[in-house]
């Protein structure tokens, strides 16, 4: 693999989680020192309001908190694109209008939700958004688990080769798919292929992927840059390594299990690893999710301590 | 089974469609008839913003003409609850007072989507909800077909026993979960037990339901009540015979299938019979959802006439 | 309703357990117990290897034994039924000339499994076993719970009208389709459509099935009886009393969750309940299926005795 | 990578089809060929009686028949492992018996299945196969769209350990529980790691599997050799573009669909393949298993011959 200019996004995104006070307003403090770890640890994007980011749970006025503050903090240093997925066309239209009016560089969305869609539904969904983002560029993110219904190949294909969506972030576990999309759309002008995993973010780069919008990244941006740097330079061994290693970071999103859901054991332990590490100051999590416990929070903390990662030394 | 008068919800509650115009805004006028036609139907009770009325779909400004326009149709003369379901709790909130603002008579809500919730999360949602609805009811909608988990029974009985929810309409097609909750609940004092099935309703009543919250009401609140006043009567042989010409109307939700997705079929068939009846103007869906075209809408004229449903009479 | 004379199969039907010793040989003196009881209870017929039965689990000769010896106890007083159930057509054929060999009166077979099956393989499966069973009825079972596929209405019809099965269970829990099923076979010459639900045995009898094949009944086939006489008489009132009561009595197959799978919980619970009944002499299950522990089977002596049943008086 | 010693299976392992006359029966001539199609193509050991070899699907006089002739066909010029799995431990210790007495190198079931199995039982089925199977090596089979349920990893580590199995074949696609598995169970002493994927072998190895059993194998045992031999030699380039070819070529697995169900589809395509390059003689299925149609076994051809394969040279 080789970085490719044509591309917004590419190499290692952090599907960045917002941070909140007790009281679920956004923690600006926290998020001015989260943004600068990230960027620190190499990231070469930021992905806000994404799933990891809350974003479905949040309302309007706290979703334009969120985009602006990203827009002041990070200064144009790495793109910025805004999670915008919602349950239907308009509401995710008042998403994207907002995400515009803010001054982002790319927009992200699912398939509406609620019930399944139709293949057809699906898109006329993008589309929709293609024709209201103004050139801004969309990216389809296909996470069947949250989502119910994974895009068919054959949609991605034709609105990749129509130039609608500028690429796509496969969160649906299916290596396969993502194979024959790779094998598809390989070197296809300005599209990005990455992945949503981060448990195999080495197998999908091996597979010619173009990058990875990983949540584990929010807590150890250095390992993911480290990961990417390796396989561009086609040592895979070494790839393989440093993917070990995260593959056992990532029991901390088992830590919460079952006493709350996966989704609030999954970012609830991205929190609280924060807190351990001194990035974030608090690790509240939007209603209805459930933050973790002090025990499920010390298992955290020494997961993330066998990881080989300490707190972070003051800027 | 006997009217219950500690119930605000009994009998056949309609979950009335949203009627729009061709570019998706709220058709006033077909709005107007559609309640009318509800009301003199027999329905005892109008339930708006639900799975049926598009109300996951719709965006703030859209839920408020919705809730405002109800209020003033109905003028009182039968309760209004509210669909405030949405992905999170804090959305659910924004949806709620909305509705409390408008004067309506109680409120409805699944649980939060978007990936699986916990029990706990579930039981969250419902309290913060209830301690935000100043005292007005709030019900529970269990659909998993769309929200991806069942509420448990235990969470329900446990809701219900200590007033957090005032009842239940149940959509989960879980015949035995629906029995064991009747025999649970049977005579909880302001606990509505409501199916939310238009294919075994007459199963439900012989259950001991309350009543129903069913789509097809909206096409045939005649039925309906026809088939709820039999129930009420003892007379089985009456209650079935009126449901099984209902479940045969049923066919009409299949008329678009596969071509689009179920939910475009089956709120896409309520209006295309309602436009068939003369009741309202357009059958415009929002976006992604898809209306039904022309060969299928003829296969929905035809079932209808074939139920012996003709135009209605103008008042 | 009103028994029809053109039925093999009406009323109750028992899907016997297999009464095995601790050595998992056949125990003759409890089958004979067992066969006796449901008699004296009321059962219309016997279905023999069945899910309950534990069929699919046995080996050659251990079918052999079982058939061999409820054509022996039962001594023509009510027809048998045989499953015949296997993973492909080649076995099922195989099970199918073993029955016949032992003179019983019809068969029963799911859908092949292993893996999901087409509608064309279905159809197919059940033409080559009405083929090879020399006239014998054949009935359909529709389980998809263990089968992992439901067989499709359409299929149903087809091979009903054509006379290829003469009949079928529906253990699909699908109160819908059973609906279409009955709405669409009422009366058809010969072809008994059949519940195998125990918890909403009543709901089938008011939809028009014909009866019910009901594991519950082993434990208690007078209760099914009564529900199904006052169904006959049409005493709505009456069956669902019956029925409310048998419901209460199935939590018995919850006492060994969740430690043992639902399988081995609901036949573990039935055998253990016929042990504390004084009908058979030993709760062992085929390997791999685990008995209930001491503690899960005095839950289930409770709630046998809470639902009114003793131990059973000697013959 | 380096190959081990102390395995039995590693490399490129081939699930035989079993090649079948017109009247079903098996074609010995064929069969010859397929093996030594196979032996010489570079396969280090052959599957017989596994899911594309239609093992469940056989009854007792089949199967035996199809192992008897492999011992014969092969002359210990490869290992010879059997497929065992079947609905319940009686059953499967039957088919055990029947290899151990032909002489085989080892064993494979997967968990018993109808309805699911818990923890429990899946443990006391491979304990009570291990200790029938006097000494011989069992390989647990993970393929949970066949069998319903996947294999606890905890479930695998333990048995593992305690030597009950000496390795697995993950047909499971999840290549997280895959990874989890290596990096737990990598060096395990007498242990294969095996993915029953033919789309992603590359990334097994890569995730330091010790080798696969591919289905695709039949069709192409040289491909899956060369692929294998690039990975030891840690040639990731040339490993991907083989798989890259392979993957192509898998397509054929589709020409049957939806017409025929996935597994007909699968196996079907298969045969046709190996017909079509001169292998075997005839793309007979078990019943109810159906057969691709002339339209199908064209596209078949078309992709056999695109992926570079033509007739093999007579022997």
């Amino acid at each position: 693999m080789t970085v490719r200019r044509d591309l917004l996004l590419s190499g290692v995104i952090s599907p960045v989680v917002t941070p909140l006070c007790k009281d679920r307003s956004l923690d600006q403090a926290s998020f001015e020192r989260l943004v600068e770890f990230e960027l620190e640890g190499g990231v070469s994007a930021l992905f806000v309001l994404g799933t990891g980011g809350e974003g479905p749970y949040l309302d309007m006025s706290q979703r334009e908190d969120v985009v602006a503050s990203a827009v002041k903090l990070v200064r144009g240093r790495v793109p910025i694109v805004v999670g915008i997925s919602d349950i239907g066309t308009a509401r995710a239209l008042r998403n994207l209008e907002l995400s515009l009016a803010a001054g982002v560089d790319g927009l992200v969305s699912t398939p509406p939700f609620y019930g399944e869609v139709s293949e057809a539904e699906i898109d006329l969904h993008f589309r929709t958004l293609a024709q209201a983002a103004k050139g801004l560029p969309l990216y389809a993110y296909d996470i069947p688990s949250k989502v119910g219904v994974k895009i068919p190949v054959t949609t991605t294909l034709r609105l990749a080769h129509e130039g609608v969506i500028r690429g796509i972030k496969d969160s649906s576990g299916d290596m396969d798919e993502f194979r024959r999309l790779c094998l598809a759309l390989a070197g296809l002008d300005g599209f990005s292929l990455l992945t949503g995993s981060d448990s195999s973010a080495d197998m999908a780069l091996f597979e010619q992927a173009d990058g990875m919008i990983a949540g584990m990244a929010n807590v150890d941006p250095h390992g993911f840059a480290r990961m990417y740097r390796a396989a561009l330079s086609k040592d895979w061994a070494a790839a393989r390594t440093e993917q070990d290693r995260l593959f056992s970071l990532r029991d901390i999103t088992r830590a919460g299990l079952p006493r709350v859901s996966s989704f609030s054991a999954t970012i609830g332990s991205f929190k609280a690893a924060l807190v351990h590490r001194g990035v974030i100051e608090c690790d509240a999590l939007q209603l209805p999710l459930c933050e973790l416990d002090d025990r499920e929070k010390s298992v955290v903390a020494d997961l993330v301590e066998r990881a080989g990662l300490g707190p972070v030394a003051p800027a």
